[in-house]
């Protein structure tokens, strides 16, 4: 189940972020490439971060041509991606939801600090859209958007909470879903936004 | 000694890239964030150039904390942080000193050439430096400003040849730092700088 | 062979890369980094990727000051430098092509997959560029340029499989170069591109 979402979340990240990607002008090479950065890029750095080798995607190299299927699929369908932006966001809503908690899952097991495994989660969610960012060329999006990473620490706070303690994950999974996924939507809906720091003085 | 130094030192840089998030108006979770990368971010790509695992703050991830809250703290008092901002810049430099000698005490741990010795601690000193600002969307500071990365290599190299030399860390490190410490503050006084490199042609 | 061809791409690599820190007037510290990120950021990336430790540099560290060198040449002969743009380029074609095979020998070596050797050969050719440009504070060139990464990928496909086929290394290596170095110098002179994908509409 999960993983059904997560192949669905994968593709769903390489699509938004070739409509990115198109709006940079980039080529089609770039476009596949700055898919696969932002599909697994969360993935790759928790990875290196937690010294997981092998790498998930050099484990199982088939997700590469999925994501960059995904990403020429985009280019095909521009014309109509528009009217299915909705779509796009929410699919994009759950794949940061289930990479979260997919993240916290590798930390579990390997018997990290709980801080480690919120933070795991974290990582997994956003670091993907932070990559696509800086190559992009923008600032990312993540530091001023609409709870993107706040819904992500909430989804690995309850998931972790919950399987200590002792909830099955099959109970929890659905919970940490059924409360991240509306959250983020609810957010890009009414434009909530975690408060700005704003220092205009030089240093 | 070098311990309590290391962790005034994080805290330092924390605040000083918390007030750099802010005049990007980024959101409190983008300041946290930007803080982290800038504290932690030279020691992680240490640690995983030098496949030191676990990254010093999967191993301590308390470390999360105190650099969180430092960033929070710098939200909070942030009308008076101008007024303290030589405070700052100070702590700052000392901290790139003190991060110089740490990074070139793990490569040493681990019995690397003496080249790599030095890119060690240079890599820990001012790694953090530039992705702000590469995150900042900012060509980093660092390949234009005051001695930064000298002053990390002229300490690294005082502390490694003063170890080889048979001298006490006792003695070579508070040497290194009365060097690098000084040399950064002067830098930044008297804003001396390297030559820089012009070339106006297209390749 | 292969390593003298690798000594001159690595030496190419640092110059050009010289160039691009003098455009954005960097110091000359910062024109050194940029020519070691540029020069070694793409082997860097794929050892960590293959958790192919340690790092070739960290082995070799000589090969830090042979690219330090280089780029401070380049500051010195900064004035001719614009006369031997085309052998800078050629250089640059022919390191692509060379990088690109020594990437895949890693991943074959390491027994991985024939989608991670490619990648990892694309990896190897391409991310120092890609890196130099984040750095500089551009939209990675690759993405828009001249079949950069495509020749990449040419050239690892015609390696890999040459080999799999069960020719000698003594026969594919010249054949992948001849095939790769003057389809990348073609490319520069006929500016042949990647057809882009241009989408023009926010998400």
């Amino acid at each position: 189940m999960l993983n059904v979402i997560f192949f669905v979340a994968i593709t769903a990240e390489a699509m938004t972020a070739a409509l990115a990607a198109g709006r940079r002008k980039m080529d089609w090479f770039g476009v596949c490439l700055i898919a696969c950065v932002t599909a697994l890029g969360g993935g790759t750095t928790r990875d290196i971060f937690l010294d997981h080798y092998p790498l998930y995607w050099v484990g199982n190299p088939l997700i590469l041509l999925l994501v960059c299927g995904a990403a020429l699929f985009t280019i095909a369908i521009a014309r109509v991606a528009y009217h299915l932006r909705w779509l796009f966001l929410l699919l994009d809503a759950l794949g940061l939801v289930v990479f979260t908690i997919i993240g916290c899952n590798v930390a579990i097991e390997i018997g990290a600090h709980p801080l480690i495994v919120i933070v795991s989660g974290m990582v997994t969610g956003i670091v993907g859209g932070i990559l696509r960012d800086v190559l992009c060329n923008d600032i990312p999006l993540v530091f001023r958007g609409e709870l993107y990473a706040t819904v992500s620490i909430v989804t690995a706070v309850i998931y972790f909470f919950g399987l200590t303690a002792g909830f099955h994950p099959d109970l929890v999974i659905p919970v940490a879903i059924a409360v991240g996924f509306p959250l983020r939507v609810l957010a890009l809906v009414k434009k909530w936004q975690m408060p700005k720091f704003v220092y205009e003085k030089d240093l």
